[in-house]
């Protein structure tokens, strides 16, 4: 029997792994409205000012504010000379004693330089009575008071929201270089897995570990390609891992990377020519998780305990593929801070990074959050939780109410 | 023109909204793999026990602790009978002297009550040599420690996430209930509008809001309906509208609902008669919002500068939305604890709920958040902004440094 020799630092594994990695990302321009959720392969700068005018704040009437001055005396009485709705800016100069009907958003004609709300003034038959002076730009959005020419209005690396996407096509930028989405294969090994529930009842396990990555793979931003159940045996999962790097830009293997006599996957890279291969993680659960590199190209193994399978995902996988769209590898924003409800104390694994997963609750002052007692083998401990908290090395134990940063997963 | 005679607070305006509209959740069964992000429409109980036996937590060797008594001053030679691997329970009962070979995850054979890891044993042919003593349970996950019988695994009105239909496949549910997801017409009223790109240089303006809104609809669990753009005059909306609410479960208009004389929206609703209209609230930017419902139907009128229609669909029609699928109306998931950058000073609509547009910082220490200043019409602040602080009626400032929830929208 194969004994991991040495556990390696769970964030030097990730830096070794990111050094050794290709990442070359590919990009292809899409229609802008389709690009939500996608990475931004340019940076763009406005096209122009908006609004291109001074504009409208509310409904009114478009006046020059000399008219007006005396008019906290003297009613005034301007002449309507034309309306100004949305659209192109209308083509009238005022004339002194003329007002323009203008409409929210509609631009400023010429001449005008503030907006008297309708609200605060009696319209006759072509005429408008106002009863109060006004300074110059009341009512008014300045010209590229909202974005100005040049300004970028969007960043390489930058994850495209419903509203970037909007403003692009507002801006009449149609189409928006992205990155292509890296395509990931999942395969699970192992004799006693099935996809297939009739076989459930007669002793399979059903894979349902491939079916969580999968969701995990997808939400990171990603393509994930599921391969199905390999065999326990170094030539089925070495020929697979071998295809599957011809046809994608990264592998996920689920179990067989503990050390019995049955686990296979780590044993095979060698049969594969790889570069680089780390077995042993300083990560808890998940120490025997690890990744190869061949041609370039990352395979990373993933335990088949579900709490082991989703830390490595987390520390290893979610990182590299940010990394692979081009994205910060480290950069976690779902965050919380949370008051942790009662001490975490750990036994074992002191120098590893260790993981605890937790429930939140929200009793409408502080966030809490529960450790959720279990071992690494707990099927239901995802579903019970919302996030994790981490030890560092040499931290034996957290004490109840300490505030510590409870990390959501993708 | 028609002025808006009273601004109803937007609290007071969801609760009749939710009092008045008919939501009969219909439920549809479907495969639980494709349950992920659907509202549970059932409470599902454990079937059985997980482990259905005590399991081992370790690849190693399952054994009797009476065996080992005294094996820490004279190493103890057993008989391997057997192995335990994945699957069904292995038909072996231990005598004394026995042990058997056992992996991760297996059953402990009828006999065996604690584990010794692989790495603490020297195997033999035939035969493993134990060197300590054990108690009962060491490495050992309890029957029912994970999932106990009976136990409740899913609550009607929950958001299925992987991890929950990983857990539901693994128990052998291989179908769930699910609320049908609702349907929502959208549609954009105004003349100056258009969906052509090649339009817009003649003046038009591209119709971004309903694009942003049917991102909103479809990141809030409902299908989105885009309706195309409605002119301004009140018989194409309200003939639109009434289509509408024979093919949907609800309508949301943008633009048209301010007091101008172009503004139809508003006016629709006494000729399509209405059981209930409300408009005007006491939300700021979105005070002209407002909405209807028609034979139990809800309409809601988003107001068409931009800030206002998004905080209008976050006010009213999110958590009628969320109502519609049977989940709590006014409960935000995505919520921050952050430090105010600096000081919010409000001059107008004191006596509203105010809404503030913040982008948020990660220093390391606390959260910040720095308001976005700009009006209503800001096209830029949707995009440049992570959420939202909200000051309630009455508040006129909020002190830089303060502790301030941010809001993330959906």
């Amino acid at each position: 029997m194969r004994k991991i020799r040495s556990y390696t630092p769970v964030d030097e594994a990730l830096n070794i792994l990111l050094k050794n990695v290709k990442a070359e990302q590919a990009a292809e321009e899409i229609f802008v409205l389709e690009s939500v959720g996608r990475v931004s392969a340019e940076t763009i700068l406005a096209p122009r000012d908006i609004p291109a005018f001074d504009a409208s704040h509310m409904d009114g009437f478009a006046v020059k504010d000399t008219d007006l001055r005396d008019a906290d005396v003297n009613p005034v009485r301007l002449r309507v000379v034309g309306t100004a709705g949305p659209g192109p800016r209308i083509e009238i100069t005022l004339s002194p004693g003329d007002a323009v009907r203008i409409l929210t958003g509609a631009f400023l004609p010429e001449g005008a330089n503030t907006v008297v709300p309708q609200e605060e003034v009696t319209v006759e038959d072509g005429w408008v009575v106002i009863r109060r002076s006004a300074s110059p730009g009341e009512y008014v959005d300045r010209r590229g008071f909202d974005i100005s020419k040049g300004e970028e209005i969007m960043t390489k690396g930058r994850i495209i929201k419903p509203a970037d996407a909007m403003l692009l096509a507002y801006l009449g930028i149609w189409s928006v270089k992205v990155v292509k989405k890296p395509t990931v294969g999942i395969m699970a090994v192992g004799n006693e897995l099935t996809d297939n529930p009739l076989q459930v009842d007669e002793g399979k396990i059903f894979n349902t570990h491939s079916h969580m990555i999968r969701h995990l793979v997808e939400a990171s931003g990603c393509i994930p390609k599921y391969l199905g159940i390999v065999p326990d045996d170094i030539t089925s999962v070495g020929e697979m891992i071998r295809r599957s790097l011809r046809d994608f830009d990264m592998v996920i293997t689920i179990a067989g990377s503990s050390v019995g006599e049955r686990d296979v996957s780590s044993q095979v890279f060698s049969n594969l020519d790889a570069e680089l291969f780390v077995h042993g993680l300083k990560l808890q659960p998940g120490r025997v998780g690890g990744f190869a590199v061949i041609g370039g190209k990352p395979v990373v193994m993933l335990p088949g305990l579900i709490m082991s399978t989703i830390n490595v995902f987390i520390f290893l996988a979610y990182p590299l593929i940010r990394f692979l769209q081009g994205l910060d590898p480290r950069f976690y924003h779902h965050r919380i801070r949370a008051r942790l409800a009662e001490e975490v104390r750990f036994r074992k694994y002191l120098d590893f990074k260790k993981v605890v997963w937790v429930k939140l609750y929200d009793d409408g002052g502080d966030i809490l959050c529960r450790p959720r007692p279990g071992e690494s083998s707990g099927m239901s401990i995802p579903a019970k939780t919302d996030g994790f908290i981490v030890a560092d090395p040499g931290v034996e134990k957290i004490a109840s109410d300490s505030m510590v940063w409870v990390y959501l997963p993708p």
